[in-house]
């Protein structure tokens, strides 16, 4: 086991009707909150008006920005930063999924540093604060709620990357499942396949860590035993409430103590599809992951083989990719590229992209041979 | 799943050497510390000279209560207390295992809001705040490094109780496996079978939590994997760090989440032999808990099954029982109060004293008739 800190000051109010616990959270931070989410759904899933009473009840008054994208861009982080420094807010509110929160994070530090999104996102200039953030979660998947991480792209730059930094935990986050029963059958497959990456990328980390293995385990099994059945009855509010638990647990470090790093590769390719073709992350994962296992089959079976033992109680990597397959399939996830609409004439495009933007692993190296071989595998 | 918070804002330090970041901590917190520590092992383990270099070297100045018994009481509290409102002290350090800084933690709210210990652990005063609480463990065994309890005893009263406050997270604790490499196979033994029975407790408890329910097996499971390779070779670093991770994780709410309570009965039953004859916590929780099982075979005999398939691959109550009992036996733990010097004879006073601390629990009521029972299965 590694040495390490473990340490998330996260407040997180989860189950039926917490939101109602926001007002006193937002009244013991300030008086002027930035409201950040993006389009309609949180419109509709009634997060918006809940939030809202909840902050006008206790006096707090309101600046927003809206329109987020589900891949955010730092354009608009920087746009929501003006409007939080010049309405001289006390707090950020994020309302929405991982686009919307990941921006808040960094629109927090924006405001409170009065720097731009970008040099925060590339180490340029490091946070020395933030403003509080409070997220509301609508869409169970990243496992931003409860994590100091945030991804942002850059047309600019063509970059989608990530950044972490401790001043970016949310200081609460609120997580009522039945904001996510309104979420169609297609989203809520990625946020499925996006916590089992999640889990995945620790497992194949750096650094022998069993307890956290274990964890990764009892994750996924979770994962296995209530995606499909949440398929299958998309209101059903158990269901909704399991699988937003696993997702926030799959990427709150539960997984990650005792390791050097987990191994981000997969998300590293994925995120070349989301930019190139706004491709919905967890869709990109699905594609990646098998085709990732497979190119490391050579490198490290037995770290598969183990996966597969636990979680489908098969005896080689190739039954245990096999399983990972069938499950992605059986919540509707795409495994292949040709199922996301991606053709091989865009195989050049993608992997000029993947040289660019740098994307590296740990298990697998993810130079040029192995990228090469993995998009093929994934198309 | 029931609505619950999930918030623990202690910063904890784990792994070789972390008492070097000690210092850093303690600056940024003030200039005078409280040291509070037991008898001589944290002299002979090198954590109390460690932890002075820290502070020393930051120039902060020192004042000291040592002598807290490892089953702690209030009057060293009290004690302990005054020594640090009379020297001002802007922090309480405390060094040692459960019984220290659970003590520390009573400490640190006496000192901030100038009351007595035992209106804080009855709950006739309601902690206002705490000084901050910096944790050296040096014993694997209660959790209380990374959760807001303590536990203290009070020969006025007769008791043994338990108090919870949002105010007694340590600020950061530091683990370093090291310190635990010189503790002698019996207390080992009691730290193994506690950090299970708080899982045990978990699970036990009301309401249902699946993925909670997984990472209470999870954690059994490591315990059940290196707790025997441990017994056999104490001074080895890694089974030390896996074990000492293991007992945080089994009681810093990772196994809580979505329950409405864990069911603490055995705790309570075993606190009455450590209150009469000064028999070691853990000791006292192997002797109890195959006893409270058995009589919970009647009442909810699948809740045991279920556990039995996941740890042990057996398919009934009694041998789930049999199971942990013969994992008790192998770590060395006694699984009969005789083997713990307590004889038939002490029967009346165990019963009389579990009837005057009004011990009680959900799966078991532990009314008379239980307790009865399960002195006389114990015995």
């Amino acid at each position: 086991m590694e040495n390490f800190v473990a340490y998330n000051p996260t407040k997180l109010h989860f189950g039926k009707g917490v939101v109602n616990e926001l007002g006193d959270a937002a009244e013991s931070i300030g008086k002027k909150a930035l409201v950040v989410y993006g389009k309609g759904s949180v419109l509709k899933n009634g997060s918006y008006n809940d939030t809202i009473r909840q902050l006008k009840d206790r006096g707090i008054s309101i600046v927003e920005f809206n329109g987020i994208k589900p891949n955010p861009v730092v354009t608009d982080v920087d746009e929501a930063a003006s409007i939080g420094k010049n309405g001289k807010v006390d707090m950020v509110v994020a309302i929405g999924g991982g686009s919307v929160i990941d921006s808040a994070k960094i629109i927090a530090i924006c405001i409170a540093d009065n720097v731009n999104g970008w040099d925060v996102m590339t180490g340029k200039h490091t946070p020395a604060g933030s403003k509080p953030l409070i997220a509301v979660l609508t869409l169970a998947a990243t496992g931003t709620e409860m994590n100091p991480v945030a991804v942002l792209q850059n047309h600019d730059t063509d970059q989608k990357i990530g950044f972490r930094h401790e001043v970016m935990f949310p200081v609460h986050s609120f997580l009522d499942p039945k904001y996510t029963q309104s979420v169609p059958a297609n989203y809520t497959a990625y946020g499925i396949v996006d916590l089992v990456a999640h889990a995945l990328e620790a497992w194949f980390g750096e650094g022998e860590a069993n307890l956290s293995d274990r964890f990764v385990i009892a994750i996924i099994r979770e994962a296995i035993e209530i995606g499909p059945l949440l398929m299958e009855d998309l209101e059903n509010y158990d269901y909704r409430a399991r699988i937003m638990w696993a997702a926030t647990n799959a990427l709150n470090d539960t997984t990650m103590h005792g390791r050097v790093s987990g191994d981000w590769g997969v998300h590293g390719l994925g995120h070349t599809l989301s930019y190139l073709y706004d491709t919905a992350h967890g869709a990109t994962l699905s594609i990646f992951f098998p085709a990732w296992m497979k190119r490391l089959v050579e490198k490290n079976p037995d770290r598969i083989t183990q996966l597969g033992k636990s979680l489908f109680g098969v005896d080689s990597p190739e039954k245990t990719i096999a399983g990972f397959e069938d499950f992605f399939k059986k919540v509707g996830s795409p495994v292949r590229a040709a199922e996301a609409g991606i053709t091989r004439e865009q195989k050049g495009e993608i992997l000029d992209l993947m040289s660019k933007q740098k994307v590296r692993g740990i298990h697998v190296d993810l130079d040029e041979q192995d990228r090469e071989a993995i998009v093929e595998l994934a198309l």
